[in-house]
């Protein structure tokens, strides 16, 4: 399969799925949600839902199926090792009702890993190999066992260094859209000083997307970051430099 | 209403969802997740799935209902700030279907906040005493302006700081069950060395819940948690001594 076509005008949408009950019971702290939706914003793929559930295959096809359903792309973490408990790659295959055994594509890619630390290909590893018919392997160079994309979801590990790498393995296959751009307005300003203002104004730019968020600054006191995002350059910076101009007015830029 | 009696025999589950645009786009790491996860374990609630959804009416409203409906409690965090994008609150309010207004208790609560400031309790401002009928308010010592508990729902604030204010706010009124209970044993070995034997150990204690979990150790080279989950305390020290016996025969412990 030959890498996408980008198109820059088309809104291309996203979900993630995390995989795991280490997740739920706050054991392990996710470092994989942020990660992916910074670098889907960055390449144009606009990410709209997450969700994360237990490694029960039911709770996992039907996440599966409501999300790919949904969104141009389906990204999951989680759930590809080689115990028990990994049960990803079969449930995907459940949820796509396709086929899954052996590939020997994977298995070219973990053996001479697991030759050149003497280690054998136990059953338990094959399990690694295991890869939904029809799949595109996503490198793994850290541990060899590859993740995949099928259709339109993506599998990858949960551990966050090798999940990195197969997002970036899947990238030349995603098809990419309008990037969202976004300009920040920070204020030394609670958010209740500019709620109006700022209403009024997400009122006049309705294709401007404008977010408002409270936070604590460095100095102490509160602050506001004021967020517009559009896919259209022009648009946006007419709205920011208003904004802009209001705020001056107001004084309290 | 008086604080909930709490059982330790019955099983308390619980989902969240994260409203917001920020986390979706990235711009903000979420750090409320891990949080509130490990809290629930800490007290005997089991965090079933986690939710984030986009400042859109119809979205959280799906899920709301969505998740009140398949667990005991749904915890919220974010959206309920002055601006134009906080529409938490009335999301709610419409997903239970009821009424929701200027709550005196709220506004009793924020007004000598504002007035030590010297700060007008503005339209924008008052959005936030909106309350729907027949909820606990969640007091918010940092900036005043309360979350709320209404039927099965706990809404609270984005910012950390905050949100962890409310929760310790919110937890004398939650039904807690089994504490869930975890033992891990640290391998420095890779997971696929240990991991028939550890199927073959879950397979003999179905009633203890076991997931390996691969990382890397601070020295380099691969490592393994392999951690042990139950309610009963007993049948997770038998599971615990089992597996520990194995990995010592096999010589990785």
């Amino acid at each position: 399969m030959s890498p996408a076509e980008n198109s820059t005008s088309q809104i291309v949408t996203a979900a993630i799925l995390v995989i795991g009950d280490e997740i739920l019971s706050g054991r392990t702290k996710d470092k994989n949600i942020g990660f992916i939706a910074e670098r889907l914003t960055a390449i144009g793929i606009q990410l709209r839902e997450v969700r994360v559930v237990p490694d029960i295959e039911d709770e996992i096809v039907a996440a599966v199926n409501a999300l790919r359903a949904r969104f141009t792309y389906l990204f999951t973490t989680g759930g590809i090792g080689p115990t028990h408990d990994d049960i990803t790659a079969d449930c995907i295959a459940k949820a796509l009702g396709v086929p899954i055994d052996i590939d020997p594509r994977a298995l070219a890619l973990m053996r001479p890993y697991y030759e050149a630390r003497r280690l054998e290909l136990t059953p338990t590893r094959l399990r690694m190999a295991r890869i939904p018919a029809g799949a595109i392997l996503l490198k793994n160079p850290i541990s060899a066992a590859p993740g995949f994309m099928v259709a339109n979801v993506i599998v990858m590990a949960g551990v966050p260094a090798v999940m990195q790498l197969m997002l970036d393995d899947a990238e030349p296959y995603l098809r990419t859209g309008a990037r969202m751009l976004s300009e920040t307005v920070k204020l030394d300003r609670p958010e209740g000083e500019i709620a109006e203002l700022f209403a009024a104004h997400a009122k006049e730019h309705p294709d401007v997307s404008m977010g408002s968020y409270p936070c604590f600054r460095a100095g102490g006191g509160f602050g506001t970051d004021l967020v517009l995002r559009s896919t259209d350059k022009g648009r946006l910076m007419v709205a920011l430099e208003g904004l802009r101009r209001k705020l001056e007015a107001k004084g309290v830029l």
